[in-house]
């Protein structure tokens, strides 16, 4: 008996008005297959090369992405709506992260390499040679995201940190912006080509329509499938890391997942600068249409006068907005409903914007920027209102005194990032230190009169947080110690010279930073 | 409606005599639910303590042990039926454990602290001041190993790792050493109280009987608790893995399961020292009666007549064993049900020890040691021949040639480590090389001619590996980055010297060593 299935079709959306994009075929089960089985046999394959190869690779994907030109600017602004100078910004960004991986290769001390002598006259036994380093964990399945379609997607953060690890990527293309993945994973693959690696060091499987869900799960389960790197709703991470945890052999998930950006606003911040501050939150909350991973959704207050004012900049900057164009029906469906849900939870209040939009096929897929209000007695009581508001709203957040706003901390739930404002006289004073302490608990990154948006590309960075943020808040998916997420250590004991990894080489060939002894070791300049 | 429960009563048992030791209650429901409760108020309460007030609990808990004297040998001997000799020196390694923490902790830098200064002259946007280092992430639950009663269990590296990381702990004490766990716990809480800490900085719970499963899970579902620590079989520690993972917050848990050490010998080894190396292997797998994490189970070999002088070496040293005591009754039912299952397997061969060995009651609970013997084809055909057989007994499995040696690496399940034994001209060789190249894909740690038992507490040291040795091969249970399994990192952005934790703090009051702007920094000495 056979069948004969029907090719599972589907195509992007031009948010902006509506109208569909070209129509895409989704992979098969047994092009998934494919592609999982060729990444192991290439990572079988790649594993005598020098590990600068990798950084050539990397380099090289960086210029084919930035040949790409404006056709990529225009595609990816077409497919998310996102205006080209926000998508250019990203794609720089995209490119850097590609070159800053291949510096961290070439550098070579990312392997973590720790080495203990011998020491054959301890007593009562000999002390072995021991020498530790990271070794690539094998290929790793990438999910793009909706809202940054280069920059966390086909030749993303995840996609680059994993080929810098020496791990073959095959990636689940985005149904939303599946034109821009064309583009991007035909300029990596021309970039593996260029390198001499094998094809499946790199592919991108189209993803969409019936075969939307069922194309990533049969990577998460594919026994070739060494670790998942995804960026999305804690719905969609959670299923992922339920099934990875099902296998025979479960493996490592890293989801990047809903996230509330908590703001702490002391009332010193606001006597000093309320107005400024008001202006900085409304635009940082709906950048992008809310729509990045870091946008403000909560924000706290202590009750006063002054604090009326701030609401009332809040309510004028956001409710001057128009609506704003969204990555997707499905993402301004999502806004809408959950919108509704925290404005019809009893004593909140919605101060500006509107829970309902007219939609129409053939329209703008649009999303009303959105200001809520609430008492801190009614967020402790209503726990949905804790919960990710993904899209252009914020929810103030009213407590009775300052002691109230402390404890307000400790009720947010796991989140990316957590903002403090304090006037610079407070930052001795016993409210910043307390919101300092208590908010670190909670978060993966801490700002300090600052906006949470922006997210800096560097070795400090940490993009992670206790659930539901992350599913691994001891993980970042940016910056440098983004790659150890596709690694493990291996110790060598008693092994000869000529046995070991470049990096472990008593010789140190690779002039690497290591720990020798229990001591930081400079490389040996030739 | 009110119920009233009968204690849980238990009693460790001598397995030298077979008889029971003296009875312990088990803690119930709401003694568990108070440890961990209370571990959450000292983790609040110890925030503001300097890191090296830890080092200081660290010490004091070691000098308590090493207070103990002979009635610690004497107790942990009479529950695990281990010589005294080696209780002596695990107890020593425990104290070597806590005094090593306490002087990472000293020292400092174990916070991996990463410094980016701001550059307001960057252009598009200005580069904030980001800075990142690893915060401990809360009360932590230690489940004690049967195997080792003091390096693992009560005050074991589990515990000793999460106090040094500033997590309070829970321990759930081992049902059958209770007494042992007893000492310790009273050495340790004497310490907390020394150094000024909290009393529920460290609790052991009794746990036995009907309740030897039941706190456990309690300490597992608690909210305050955030991490967990295990020791044991690949299904317990799975067990508690999922359910950290339904809870509504998901917690990490890091287990050390079973664990086969594959050990490959080259016809070059066999040739130049086959009786040495027999001797040592049957010594290895027969240590403490097999029971060590890291005993060899499996041993694989080419096919010649010289490999078979070589096995009758191991034949003779393992046949001439006596039956050894093992740690408990259900420790060697285990071991007796699993040994008539390999040597049921079709193509295996017992060549020294006994499937049945007679138990009574009051009788010492011994197992014989065994060795077995098939060939790779068998091998490959009944995966159950991979799994880990818990006591003195290893398997001997026959390849054909040297290409299926190297083939049988990529045959044996994760494990926490691999060891090949080659001839020293051999080194340079193609069949050592792929050995090498290949093992390490499924070990933590590769060892050269020699035997895998013997963990070395160091830096490189790495005790775990891909699963089912462990669950979370990225991490060690061992050494000075097991540290890290009780932290996640977390980043200021722009924060006020003065709200900064001291590690990372512009002067470096700690003087340790960091990461600034992408370079290593030595500490300022004063």
């Amino acid at each position: 008996m056979s069948f004969v299935t029907q090719p599972a079709r589907f195509a992007g959306i031009d948010p902006a008005t509506g109208t569909p994009g070209r129509s895409f075929v989704a992979a098969t089960a047994a092009e998934v297959d494919r592609a999982a089985s060729s990444a192991w046999e290439a990572f079988m394959a790649i594993s005598g090369r020098p590990s600068t190869d990798r950084a050539d690779l990397l380099d090289a994907a960086a210029a084919a992405i930035g040949g790409l030109g404006d056709e990529l600017i225009a595609t990816a602004s077409r497919e998310t709506g996102l205006p080209a100078p926000r998508i250019a910004g990203e794609r720089d960004r995209t490119i850097h992260q590609l070159r800053m991986f291949a510096e961290l290769v070439r550098a070579g001390s990312w392997v973590e390499a720790i080495i203990d002598h011998a020491n054959a006259s301890r007593t009562p036994l000999p002390k072995p040679d021991l020498r530790r380093m990271l070794i690539p964990i094998g290929p790793v399945a990438v999910f793009g995201a909706s809202n940054f379609p280069l920059a966390y997607s086909t030749a993303g953060g995840d996609t680059a940190s994993a080929l810098a690890a020496g791990c073959p990527v095959v990636v689940k293309g985005h149904p939303s912006h599946p034109a821009t993945g064309e583009l991007v994973a035909r300029a990596v693959s021309k970039a593996v080509a260029k390198t001499g690696f094998p094809p499946a060091m790199f592919t991108s499987l189209a993803a969409g329509g019936d075969r939307d869900l069922a194309v990533g799960q049969e990577l998460v389960r594919h026994p070739s499938i060494r670790g998942v790197g995804f960026t999305g709703s804690t719905t969609g991470g959670m299923a992922l890391v339920a099934l990875a945890s099902a296998r025979p052999d479960p493996i490592p998930v890293f989801a990047e997942m809903g996230s509330t950006n908590p703001v702490f606003v002391t009332p010193g911040a606001i006597a000093a600068d309320g107005a400024g501050i008001g202006q900085k939150l409304a635009a940082s909350a709906t950048a992008s249409a809310g729509q990045m991973c870091t946008c403000p959704g909560l924000i706290f207050v202590v009750k006063s006068e002054a604090t009326e004012r701030f609401i009332e900049t809040l309510v004028a900057a956001i409710g001057k907005l128009q609506p704003m164009v969204m990555l997707s029906p499905k993402v301004r469906g999502g806004y809408e409903r959950r919108l509704r849900e925290i404005a019809g939870t009893n004593d909140v209040a919605l101060l500006a914007g509107s829970t309902s939009t007219l939609v129409s096929e053939g329209q703008p897929v649009a999303g009303t920027p959105a200001l809520l209000r609430t008492t801190l007695d009614a967020f402790r009581h209503h726990p949905n209102l804790g919960e990710e508001c993904f899209g252009p709203a914020a929810l103030v957040v009213e407590c009775q005194s300052e002691q109230e706003l402390v404890e307000a901390t400790s009720l947010v739930r796991g989140s990316l990032t957590g903002s403090i404002w304090f006037a610079p006289a407070e930052s001795a004073s016993g409210l910043a230190k307390d919101l300092r302490a208590h908010l670190a608990r909670g978060v993966g990154r801490l700002i300090c009169n600052g906006v949470p948006t922006g997210v800096e590309v560097t070795g400090a960075m940490v993009h992670s947080g206790p659930y539901p943020s992350c599913n691994r808040p001891d993980s970042s998916a940016v910056g440098h110690t983004s790659i150890r997420r596709w690694c493990r250590p291996v110790c060598f004991q008693n092994t000869p010279e000529e046995l070991l990894p470049l990096e472990l080489r008593e010789s140190n060939p690779l002039r690497i930073f290591r720990v020798v002894d229990g001591v930081r070791v400079e490389p040996i300049s030739s």
